[in-house]
């Protein structure tokens, strides 16, 4: 994203301002995915995602950079290397999780369904995002933020 | 985001590229944040924002055409508009809030913290993202996802 459109807000950057600057790229949630499905390596993510060898280059450099992703050699000699979420990276799971479900009920022609079985509990599944402390589930009806510069929220 | 650029994945498109589809964009996370901040109004989020008044107008339009946003004239001659979130935009709510808890816990110096106060219960909070069935925190290493090519993962 050029320069002149990278986020300058008048209100102070915060934890969403930076979920955005970290994941607000489409390839970027999908070599995400990727790694959550089990894929490390290069040519498979490749494969599987149809992107550019120059892009997916670039965006892993960037994850690795970010702290997402850990680039490991698996071979010697030549040197291959393959990509693992690092505890930073595999904690975006919930985040992703919170986001299929919401693609599952309002985008539900889009593509085709992920089945998530909870081992734990033996069922099929999906994330509901709760209160830490109550462990009710979050309503935005229900919920004050207080911000930094709250002159700016109605 | 040039169509050279775009998704077009071997792997059939799921609920996390549709996902990705709708929020992979920094802009557009920051507009879904600025609602939920109860902005709805043009010149607030240009100002909040510091976003260029021509990317701001296209972001709108998209998240309309989405049906994360419906815009609603709040003032006739000359008719003046704001924006509010449907119900699917709404629901894109509790993913926020596992993004900003990512956030707080991996970038904690990137920006200012901002403090939920959950009403219901009375106390702060964050969001916990967890399974439907069993309400316990999803970890990776305990779903298991069955994917429509189960052949492209490891």
């Amino acid at each position: 994203m050029p320069a002149s459109n990278q986020p300058t807000a008048a209100r102070p950057p915060d934890g969403i301002a930076s979920a955005a600057h970290v994941l607000g790229d489409r390839w970027t949630m999908l070599i995400i995915r990727e790694c959550f499905y089990g894929i490390r390596r290069f040519g498979d993510m490749v494969r599987n995602l149809g992107i550019a060898r120059k892009v997916l280059a670039a965006r892993l450099k960037e994850l690795v950079e970010l702290g997402l992703l850990e680039r490991r050699r698996y071979r010697r000699d030549p040197d291959w290397y393959e990509y693992v979420l690092t505890p930073a990276g595999r904690d975006l799971y919930g985040a992703i999780l919170a986001l299929l479900h919401w693609a599952d009920v309002h985008r539900p022609a889009f593509g085709e369904r992920v089945r998530l079985h909870h081992m734990p509990c033996d069922h099929d599944t999906h994330a509901v995002v709760v209160c830490a402390v109550c462990r009710q589930e979050l309503d935005p009806r229900e919920v004050e933020a207080r911000l930094p510069h709250p002159t700016t929220t109605e």
